[in-house]
């Protein structure tokens, strides 16, 4: 067993605590990480605070967790002593579903070991990247190109994912219109994806203080939600609208939003159920979907497109001892646009 | 003008009335159809009963219309005297727009003019099937093969063309698991078509009433949704749930039948607003969808494909005395499994 400094939220809404926990023995297929950066997700906000129910506490929140590493089992053959590598949302499936053989991990039928707040197959909580260390299986771990700062990196390992992966899925790319509904950690990443994929992009945000970021990001157009006119002007406009916003939002006007055949992807996740009227997904054969991160294979070519377009997230690096207050910004959308934990201050 | 026999609704909820009305003059492109018989849509109630509000009153209902041509106007070229004829839904559209040019009028941009209880392009209101004569531009009427009688041809070009266009748009076919939500008039229609396309059918109805005919018309199986248990043994089991139901379902439900990637298709178009939760969406990249009809060209395809695979809806044929009877009916979901109106009875 090894010890490791902690963040630790000892129930739910608590501040947070220094403490340490145990990592455990390294199995043969296992990697020890040195942690050099985790970023703060949304739902890290969720779970600490057990809005979404079942929190497991003490929790050691994070899953966009950057570092070196540090040791490797006996049978790993993909990473070595020194590499620079990242973990996600989750840290083990069962590997045999057609998920999973699939590269579609995410949705394993056993369900996935989520990096944290979670029970892994043995029974043993699962914590996650407010840490110096942590023990993943090397299937579960990523390289991380060599022209991407650690820093930036760690929110590709959500933030990232989570909109890589469904632009790709519904083709987003040259000749589709997409518009990215919210600007914060996932929305500022989904705009330069879009645009590095080709898409002509457009921003919803409730006001136009981000147009000129937006524009920066890649955007081609910008558009405030708080003003009506904009529902009227861009009526039948999208081919897909990606809605990066964790509360609900009023379905049937994005609906109305989208042209023909075209989808509103969701990867925010709002506590409350929310409502739609069937009419306006009848009238133009439209869709609502949603899509959960990404897969482990998916994740790499993220990584790999991430470095080759230059694409970044625009972060605030905090100490340890900010987190509690980061959460309070965060909640407040005052925070452009990721905050990431150096571990060093842990 | 031709003055046509009618029945007639005066207002909102009113009984139907014996009248006549004045058809149109044939312009060059107009046909001139002598209808044989209509169907009864639950669209018809829907709207007959000024639900989904707008009602066009006095209102002739009727879009499932099957009839010989009696007369052709100058520069009718598709179709002759005599020949056995359908109309669906709508009589006219832009024709100019990309969805119509796509050979999807349904989804016109200016607005399709819809067979009745809507204004035409000239300001007129639309009369439909209800009448003993009908005009309607040939771009809009379709070839009834000789092999379909005209009666059981009524309801496939509302409640045929309803559910084989979403099974075809969404592949339904080999190797397909497809879920039949509701064995109505609708319901019926999609278990054949679901089948002959050559997907597994399971058909999903309240009770087990109608399991043996679902079983006749192609289902491989049949569950009840009044038993809690089904949604426990289905659980990810379905690659596109089509629902006919004209009612609001607990979505987040049937939405836990279906495999990741999997998507429910609502056909069925309740007045009021319905509750999903996103994460139902999430956790499976799943999507919500609807469907409208379908185009001129999918409606005389999905005719041959009727009659090719001998698929044609279970009738009752009702005189127009029955029609307030028949709506009452229709609405105890006591049909088996369509209403057709005897047009030679009005």
């Amino acid at each position: 067993m090894c010890q490791t400094k902690v963040l630790s939220a000892p129930s739910a809404k608590a501040k947070f605590e220094r403490t340490t926990i145990e990592r455990r023995d390294l199995r043969p297929q296992d990697i020890l990480i040195d942690i050099k950066y985790s970023g703060i997700c949304h739902s890290d906000i969720h779970s600490a605070y057990d809005e979404w129910g079942g929190g497991i506490f003490p929790m050691v929140p994070g899953h966009e967790i950057a570092g070196i590493v540090e040791a490797v089992g006996s049978e790993v053959s993909k990473f070595k002593v020194g590499d620079r590598v990242g973990v996600g949302c989750f840290v083990d499936s069962c590997g045999e579903c057609e998920y999973c053989l699939n590269g579609d991990e995410q949705y394993c039928t056993k369900g996935v070991v989520q990096t944290y707040n979670n029970l892994d197959y043995d029974g043993n909580p699962t914590y996650g990247g407010y840490s110096q260390k942590i023990v993943v299986k090397e299937g579960f771990v990523v390289r991380i190109p060599d022209s991407l700062g650690l820093d930036v990196a760690s929110p590709l390992l959500c933030a990232g994912i989570t909109t890589y992966s469904p632009l790709k899925h519904w083709n987003a790319g040259p000749g589709k219109k997409v518009a990215i509904v919210g600007m914060g950690g996932l929305g500022h990443m989904a705009i330069q994806y879009a645009h590095a994929l080709g898409a002509e992009v457009t921003v919803l945000s409730r006001s136009m203080d981000k147009k000129d970021e937006a524009l920066r990001f890649g955007a081609d157009h910008y558009y405030a939600t708080g003003d009506a006119e904009t529902f009227k002007t861009l009526a039948g406009r999208f081919d897909l609208i990606l809605n990066t916003v964790s509360a609900n939002l009023n379905v049937d006007a994005y609906l109305s939003l989208l042209r023909i055949d075209g989808t509103m992807v969701n990867v925010g996740a709002p506590a409350e159920p929310n409502q739609f009227s069937v009419f306006s997904l009848i009238m133009g054969r439209r869709s609502i979907a949603g899509s959960l991160v990404g897969g482990i294979a998916e994740t790499q070519e993220m990584l790999d497109f991430s470095a080759e377009h230059g694409v970044v997230p625009q972060i605030e690096v905090i100490s340890a001892d900010q987190v509690d207050e980061a959460y309070g910004r965060v909640l407040r959308s005052d925070v452009r646009y990721r905050f990431v934990i150096d571990v060093a201050t842990l």
